[in-house]
């Protein structure tokens, strides 16, 4: 069902208000699941609300946290969020990254305590607007293997880097440091379809194509997928971020990340607090003039999009280019919303005394 | 043949002050590829070598560089190099991040003018020493297609990061974002075998197991090997690392980046100068006590080896340990040296009027 992307955001902003967050980190959280379902990572829009209110309900997430720096230098800083939303943590850390880039020419803000935090480009493209690059990683659900096991032991864990452009638009990446975001996987699932090999293993750390192998007892692989194809690097990717996320921070790494999902608990022997982020910032300037970085960015861009296609009508991409064709056609269509997604948001709807009404929305 | 690496060192250093570098520099470069030998990281020690002398020969190498601070922040700086050997400029570069690291939490020094710097995990290691992490990029001659293209407009670009740990050895990652260095590809040229798909296209962009891809007109592909196993993000990773070298210090850039080899002329129209690096140093007390990190990295690494192995008999590998076991192995037993490059350096020995004795180093 295709749902007004607008009235999805309204109506996730209530849910967050409902939870109790203030009105104005409800609004930031629901712009960061909005932006999610319009740039087409599904899985961390809407469809993961129910999912963040069922986490505050066994009080594994605080909707009035008292956010504190518990450690500091001009250029770094270590964040408490107190179990906040990931989804507020994350903007706030990103501000401080960007306020010491301000002061000190980058700025470095590790969070622990925290929760999901939704796309991680949402955050390092905060960075853009004051002309700066912007960074942003984080740890999560151990659903991984690093090369050789069948341990999981690493999240999907994305890494995000947005860098501002004068006339062409921005070059955001987006990435989880596996072969496939685990949404991929859940869309195969839906359509009954096997999955390439590369992308799972089985309990025994076998490849398979089995689209349902992480629920039985298998995992995801590296970006690389096998040990030829340089599945080492993706593991290297995976854990730089999981030790810069949480190792720098004092949150919990590697087995020891709390799931996402409530159904699950977390590890009772945690060695740090909650799961962490990693928020990067450098002011252009800080480096060179900043027309001058941009007009060079322009021609970087305009260059490797005239790169020579291997298939007559292909076009190389730029690093945000899908997501930024996407977000015009659902601003201008809407979202398309899963039956169960929808059936979901109705539940929250009346578990908050809320209206949620998808048909007149459609 | 196995050569002592002592000696190999003593005649690199030799070699490098006979172009005319200061004792102290060229004995630092000699390390770095020394380090490379070690590490195993065959194609960037002695072999490269006389390709450096080749560049200085054409003047595109300067022994008796001016380097200088071109832009500067509290955090952040710009380095020109004045066409450095890039194996001198690094580690100037790294120092100058140290610096200051030790000032306000973190440094970031983007390098232009320079030239090839060996193994980026050499800079990046240097962190270690005090409590830092170090990170390393650069950008180099452009073989690597972007995912749908045929043009090739990216290097290898590696990425390294050094990560101190408390009783057990740092973790290290030092991996160009391409499936395979180029340096696998001509091990399997001179064995006579062929690639697994994924490593490289043909000229027509196409896959193949041709280990002389590249030589015919072919391109070396970004990790992930194709889109359906993340190419796309190989490209992406590729990508940031050229602009951080490049589009932030004012190198040159994608296409742009001139080639190592002295036969190949540079691009007529630079958009920048040299080949650009980018590194960067965080103090580990910038976050939180080193103590009590490095605890929880000898924790984090201790875990992941103890991960549960797919094949009975295989071990998790920690960032850094297949170049560490090398290290000791070369180190008490020699570095095996190919018959071609043996005769490169005695011809470097003669043409410098040195003495290089392979077989009484053996």
């Amino acid at each position: 069902m295709i749902i007004d992307s607008t009235y999805l955001k309204a109506f996730t902003q209530q849910v967050f208000e409902k939870m109790g967050c203030p009105a104005e980190e409800a609004l930031l959280a629901a712009d960061c699941l909005n932006q999610a379902d319009l740039r087409g990572v599904d899985s961390h829009g809407v469809a993961r609300l129910s999912g963040y209110v069922r986490l505050w309900e066994k009080k594994r997430l605080n909707a009035r946290p008292n956010m504190r720096v518990v450690h500091e230098t001009p250029s770094t800083a270590v964040l408490d969020a107190d179990l906040a939303l990931g989804l507020v943590a994350g903007p706030k850390a990103m501000r401080l990254a960007m306020d010491k880039a301000r002061q000190v020419g980058s700025g470095w803000v590790a969070v622990k305590n925290s929760n999901h935090y939704g796309i991680a480009g949402f955050h390092a493209m905060m960075a853009l607007e004051e002309d700066m690059i912007g960074l942003s990683m984080t740890n999560a659900s151990p659903l991984v293997s690093p090369t050789f096991s069948k341990s999981r032991f690493l999240g999907t864990n994305p890494i995000a880097v947005a860098i501002p452009a004068k006339d062409e638009p921005p070059f955001v990446m987006d990435m989880a440091t596996t072969t496939v975001a685990n949404g991929k996987l859940e869309v195969l699932q839906r359509k009954g379809e096997d999955a390439p090999l590369g992308w799972a293993q089985d309990k025994d750390g076998q490849p398979t194509t089995d689209a349902f192998a992480l629920k039985k007892g298998g995992a995801m692989l590296p970006l690389g997928g096998d040990r030829e194809h340089g599945s080492h690097k993706g593991y290297c990717l995976g854990a730089m971020v999981d030790i810069f996320s949480s190792v720098l921070s004092g949150a919990n790494y590697g087995p020891w990340v709390p799931p996402f999902v409530a159904f699950l608990e977390p590890p009772t022997d945690p060695v740090g607090d909650g799961i962490g982020h990693f928020f990067g910032a450098f002011r252009i300037d800080a480096f060179r003039p900043a027309n001058e970085f941009k007009e060079h960015m322009d021609n970087w861009i305009r260059t490797f999009r005239q790169a020579e296609p291997v298939n007559a009508g292909d076009q190389v991409l730029i690093p945000g280019d899908p997501e930024r064709m996407l977000t015009r056609e659902r601003l201008a269509n809407g979202v398309p919303v899963q039956q169960a997604v929808v059936e979901d948001l109705e539940n929250l709807a009346s578990k908050f005394e809320l209206t949620f009404n998808a048909k007149q929305n459609a």
